[in-house]
């Protein structure tokens, strides 16, 4: 059995903990938290958490700690301080930091013995992997990602923070006839507005000005200017009861020549009820591969890009070789 | 610059060389025949074809030899022997074998120091790694395999074979409603005959019996007898002008729960104009891989379930990092 701890308990760590006990080989010995432990309920029985200060006294029960903070301020900071401790899995996904993230990781990671497995999940992570593998088969090509249909949880705070709204939620949604032509291999040459729409549900206070907000929400920098966007306002008992869910998923799909004329298409795509669950599925399976690579003693920072099928599977060569390849 | 040896000169070493170009860290040196070698013209100005039994005349001069011969007969002989003396790559594609096949290049492939990657392609190959990956990060789930819309060869050639066929074409088409129900997460149970149907293009000789021929066909042990097969007899002018190609392609899906009632979906799928042109590029792609795990000194055998997307890639660390994850 592969010791695991989570540290951190959100919605990740929740999905983290649901997929530990869809896999044998995994067993989840403790949970860390910086909130007060004992106001903490956590899903599995004879688990005890405790509090991240007390992290260090865990050092030689867990084999991986799989870290479920956010990418903003609580993975730059705990997964190359912990990796000091321990073997890691992050999530962490800031596309543009992930360099510099992987620097710092692999530094304490190789000077301290340890394995840090970042941006592990779907977007980065299986997507990752998929353009990775694409675009070394189909050299001659172009890759396209699109994201939904799914609720963006960055984009409904966003309008959650405007005047006069109660409660929010936003969806990212791929415009079908740029996923066609894509798919079509007609490799088309797409600006945002073309590739995603944006659908709010929105409620708002008696009384409030529903132009202002929707005004606010359409022309709202980075996050809504560039894209056609549609505002609905509904009350908070259709909210709670027709979006009340996390789903989400994408497409990345590579089209492109192996020679003159002599067109392919590549596509994967995921269609997924719970985002966190789903994403705590993945660092499940990576926290397998974060043991066995420790074990080999390839110590520093590794990617999705980095691992192979086999180290994040639980069957045996010969049974992949028979039964999977 | 990596260089590289194509054994056997067919349709899937023309899709080798093709991706040979397309990518500018591989070099073609030199072509092996088991034909009379000054007559089998390649497309690559230059480079020479030799006699297949001179190749080990090139055991200093070639990084990787990549095997382009037919899995019932050639392979199981030629990648044990090659990998005594080189790095190889092929397609073995038998899937009831494969395990055998490992077994042999394995050992010849670690007495000898090299290494040797087989079954690299789409089916087995891009198809087994997604099914690999899948199965580790959704655990309680089903996976599907579809093939199509495409040729067959091997069925294609078992028409030929037929008293009175002067040419044949054979497609292999995925039921749509089978593929929408698995799409839909409904993990159905699917015969043989729910999954796929038979298409098939037949040129017969003048005055053949035709009905004989059709019902030979459709009651052909194991290739057609379990399908819903239909059959058009046309001209071989049409057979020329519309049944030309060898595009193939098909579908992995795998679906599956993270906990109770929350369900995901998970999709591949391909759509090629020319089989052994995409081939090819796959294994073109690991014949990178085979140099850099030599390079590692990890010598034996394995498959593109052992190998990670960052050795198939011409990227580096820092270029995947940026600009891929």
């Amino acid at each position: 059995m592969i010791k695991i701890g989570i540290f951190g308990y959100g919605n990740l760590a929740r999905g983290v903990e649901a997929a530990i006990k869809k896999n044998d080989d995994l067993e989840l010995v403790a949970v860390f938290t910086r909130r007060d432990a004992s106001s903490v309920k956590i899903n599995t029985k004879g688990v005890n958490v405790y509090n991240a200060k007390d992290v260090l006294l865990f050092k030689d029960k867990i084999d991986v700690m799989i870290l479920c903070g956010g990418s903003a301020t609580d993975l730059p900071e705990q997964t190359p301080e912990l990796v000091k401790a321990f073997n890691v899995v992050d999530s962490f996904d800031t596309h543009a930091r992930i360099y510099e993230h992987y620097q710092a990781v692999d530094k304490n990671g190789k000077a301290n013995s340890h394995v840090g497995i970042i941006s592990t999940g779907w977007d980065p992570g299986m997507f990752s992997l998929n353009r990775g593998v694409m675009e070394a088969i189909l050299p001659d090509g172009k890759t396209y990602t699109f994201w939904g249909k799914g609720v963006s949880q960055g984009h409904s705070d966003a309008i959650r923070r405007i005047k006069g709204v109660v409660d929010a939620r936003q969806y990212t949604i791929p415009v079908d006839s740029a996923l066609a032509s894509v798919r079509n291999g007609e490799n088309p040459v797409l600006s945002t507005r073309q590739k995603h729409t944006r659908e709010c549900f929105v409620v708002a206070e008696d009384g409030a000005d529903k132009a202002r907000i929707e005004r606010e929400i359409k022309t709202m920098p980075n996050y809504f200017d560039e894209y056609d966007t549609t505002v609905h306002f509904i009350s908070l008992e259709e909210l709670k009861k027709n979006h009340n869910g996390i789903p989400h998923g994408g497409f990345v799909i590579r089209s492109g020549e192996t020679s003159n004329g002599v067109k392919h298409v590549i596509e994967y795509n995921l269609k997924l009820d719970s985002n966190p669950e789903f994403t705590g599925s993945i660092l499940a399976a990576y926290a397998r591969a974060a043991y066995r690579i420790a074990n080999r003693r390839d110590f520093g920072c590794k990617t999705v890009l980095d691992i192979s099928a086999s180290d994040i599977s639980r069957y045996t060569t010969e049974e992949l070789l028979k039964h999977t390849l």
